[in-house]
């Protein structure tokens, strides 16, 4: 249930303001170089309060190595990351426990938990939990190597293609605000993904719908093909490579990669946690009534998406060039006796 | 590869032009009542044939029963469905296939499967295949009872909500038109699904992506998310039972179904055999050139799309009420001896 | 849970005495020549009615190709195979509806799915699946290819290594008798398994069981090393590749195959089906009564064993080799225009 | 690769002198009162150096609770517990780092992960890694009730039913030694498992061959069924609950549970690390010579196992029973708002 990936999988677990969250990262080749530093850029990416209308929260976010590195490389074995939660005010969230709160999970948690779901912060659901799917991404991207390149990036906010001022209007609003982020791959090999239920589109939006906040997933041309004729959807082919000019499939036909660049975006819904006041179902005295959170929040959670949107693509394609024997299950060897 | 489902599995097989498609279903309860009566009204909804825009091939398209019923009740056993194919005209194909066709996977077949591949109509990619998800789709239905509805519908043809003059536009163009589908589902108990990769999200966008032609999926609010700020996306709960009254997160939130109804939508391109003359590569002469599909196509593919979608959906809620003990995996009991 | 494999994925349905017997395989390499000659050496190993012992119960028992295969050659599609029931005698099996027989799963079918299962000749429960498993086998040892030989054979029947009086001294005794049956392979490179859930052991085992009336399965030296102490069970390594004079481990060392020969056996038990006057519960009367079985049965079901065990053992290894990306996905390349 | 279970599911990580071992368990109803001291018992039981023949180290062992557990109850989401290694020796590996050791994994994990695994203490491949299956044992234990009951107890040393002697004699010899391992499960429904791959048969096999150094499972009558004719092999069924007087089949007929005592039995090897002189190849000097093993060690590897065998049964039964809906998803209700 909390698992994702065939050859290349990975497993979170973890909450909010528990000990830690957590990865366990299953089918990483033997003898992929690691030191916490490669981790940086991206965890960095990751990390609330850097930029406006992120959360002020920090942690270090480094992941904490607990098993399947040895002397600085994977050793085929199972790599479990550890990320401390040093930084956590519960007290925040146990002022409103009395109030499931609109667009999160208190309400579907504790109806379907009993009531023994841990809440405080969004506990298990939090997207906290995104850390340890970042720190794969890391692992995947380096397997995958350098001619494989995945770049993610906000390109709309609250309808403006003008990132900086879409941000602002919320921050004038005293609101939260959604946005769209795209991702991009090129140099993918044709023939990865199957027809039907393990096509490529398949597994990229099932991992993309696993990112909390995400409300549309489309490939190339996505939901403006509603709107479009054959004649100029149908993307020609140009030489014997498969090349396209328009790219309307987003490299993508019958489910297999075909390509060309891979393109797909994610619609993120605005944070739940606005700095407004909201109303909702108050369980203590059994009427509707106003409640504000008080908590740190990202007023754009989509900010901080591309590096996750980033981490979860790299994690499909990767199982997918395993499955075809594109990538070899001994990343390296050593010069070795035996 | 070719299987979808946890608890209630399916797996499809077949070529659009070999001799036959069908699919295995696993984990049907027993004692469900089965004719080959109750497959009918779904499967005229699927074939072609009848509407405007819709390809005039067609098969009697009725399950040939091949395992798992007994007397008129599955038995627990998988079932097999088989669907012949009477009607082909494979030479239809033949003739061009020098030209990898736009939109089509003949060219990514053809690099993965070495040209092995059963190129006649799609093979393998055809949406032919979907008869056999249909035929699930009746079984999980019924499983499902009364008390949980499904439905889809076209809500645009080529951006036109007026249905028929969106269709009427494609026909005097003589191209084919992308469309929009809904499926709505209601019913549903509080608690299905997970947070992160078994998310309901997750789930029915893995399904419905494996319907040939999906470029876009949305949840509720969906891309239009991107566009709003919190206080007016976040939808307030009323009532002890769940309920809301504005419904963007569209029935589900963390993951989880919430009670409300479940809305979703896909984007379908239009059909990639358009009428017009196209380009693309010669794979014979080597050169770009012009080529025009003289097989039988739906101007408008999204046309036979509703009730694949219902049945994708069917397939996945039911694997998840099974999972969560909501459904007895004996349907019914004889008055037995036992 | 009729389904066996990861990457190479086997599905059995059917039953005895209903249409037909199944087999829907998965992840076979494109560009595998299959002809239905193929496939006979195997099933006719398979086959009762040939020698002592055996059932007189005739089938051709010849795969019919329903998908996957196209022009004499696998397409990367999956496969799917029929064997029709026509020799069927179920009048034989009515009779004694009110007696679960002893050592069938006639009871706890009864009891398991409502009372609707097929009972006739043992339905969905009987050995005729293995007919499709036998099929899978051909295939996997084909993709396998010449360098790795799987051989299983019976090794003893009734307690005697002297096989023809083994079964001479049950054909006296009008009793059904058990058998050892063993499988040795050779050829299989270093380095397939795991440690501990997915060892080379664990698979097979799962695999073997699932063959009907086997009670047991023994890895190299196998129940004997409960007897023996360290110094003598330790096969010491002599060179460079891993060779070991003595093979206590059965070729497996911590999960993984280690180069040298893997030799596994299994316990098979007397043919529940004996000639002789059986008790069991009456449903019908309520008391325990005598019963005889007429129908056509093996006195040593075990003589059929050896080809399923082969094709289990094909079928996991082959899963494991494609894991390791020692085979393929493409097996052969067709001189092609792509 | 590290993972067992469809709904229940544990995953395996760590290595015996990195820093932890440890295990993720997913699918824990949510509601289960959970304690570090439920674990003491069990843990106790798998410990060395309190029986004669049983390695010194000692190690705390008690799990560390890192996710899924909240004021004392599961939560429902996963479970993750850590065993710290702190009484580590790792020079007594490095010492015979050139001599692969003969019985244990230290060649063909060369071979496999290419000289990068971690080889102190046979890293991933020890049998500390146990150590979390015994502890998710204890959780499915819990969740399935006192009326199931699951006992092991070692029945054979070296072929001696009197234990003691069995082991004395191998004390004397200074040599590893050998025995059987029982395991009977009473209290489980009829109806657990299914024909073929999903019998009980093939899943608890595939359990107990994760077990270092098991040579062989058998259910019921297991191999002596191979000398056995059928009319005493079968057990007559006496009652309308399906109660029979002999029990050959171990409580399982046609891979489903028929309401019997489950009994089955594992063969352990003598413990590898014997500490007789022994030979094997040598990496550094490419000729055969001899060593010895200096690490701390157990000579009847066998006396840790049946507390293992329960955990590894009761994490399989476990997960059928959730499978058939026998336990509910949530374990129990708070009195709560909701």
């Amino acid at each position: 249930m909390n698992t994702l990936g065939r050859i290349f999988r990975v497993t979170i677990f973890g909450e909010s303001h528990g000990e830690c969250v957590g990865i366990n990262i299953d089918g990483v080749p033997a003898g992929l170089p690691l030191q916490v530093e490669d981790f940086v850029p991206d965890m960095e990416r990751r990390k609330g309060g850097k930029q406006k209308g992120a959360t002020p929260r920090q942690e270090e976010d480094l992941p904490i190595f607990k098993s399947g590195i040895f002397n600085g490389f994977s050793t085929g074995a199972p790599i479990t990351f550890l990320f401390e939660n040093k930084n956590t005010r519960s007290e925040d969230y146990q002022k409103h426990r009395s109030h499931p709160r609109p667009g999160h999970a208190d309400f579907v948690a504790h109806e379907k938990f009993g009531g023994f779901e841990d809440f405080r912060g969004g506990g298990h659901f939090s997207a906290r939990l995104t850390a340890g799917i970042v720190a794969a991404g890391v692992i995947a991207k380096k397997v995958l190597g350098e001619k494989i390149t995945i770049h993610s990036e906000v390109t709309q906010i609250g309808g403006n293609t003008d990132i900086e001022k879409g941000l602002q209007a919320a921050i004038e609003r005293k609101d939260s605000v959604g946005a769209i982020v795209e991702c991009r791959v090129n140099g993918l090999p044709i023939g990865l993904g199957e027809p039907f239920f393990d096509s490529v589109e398949s597994s990229l939006a099932h991992a993309a719908f696993a990112i909390p906040a995400v409300k549309g997933v489309e490939f190339g041309s996505g939901f403006a093909a509603a709107n479009m004729y054959g004649l100029e959807h149908n993307d020609a082919i140009e030489d014997a490579s498969g090349k396209t000019r328009t790219n309307h499939a987003g490299g993508i036909v019958g489910g297999i990669s075909n390509g060309n660049e891979l393109v797909y975006r994610i619609a993120v819904k605005p944070t739940s946690s606005t700095p407004q006041v909201q109303k909702t179902w108050n369980w203590d005295t059994n009427i509707v009534d106003e409640f504000s959170v008080k908590g740190r929040h990202d007023l754009c959670v989509a900010l901080r998406a591309p590096v996750i949107l980033e981490a979860m693509t790299a994690i499909v394609l990767l199982d997918f060039m395993l499955l075809e024997n594109k990538i070899n299950r001994v990343y390296q060897h050593m010069e070795t006796r035996g």
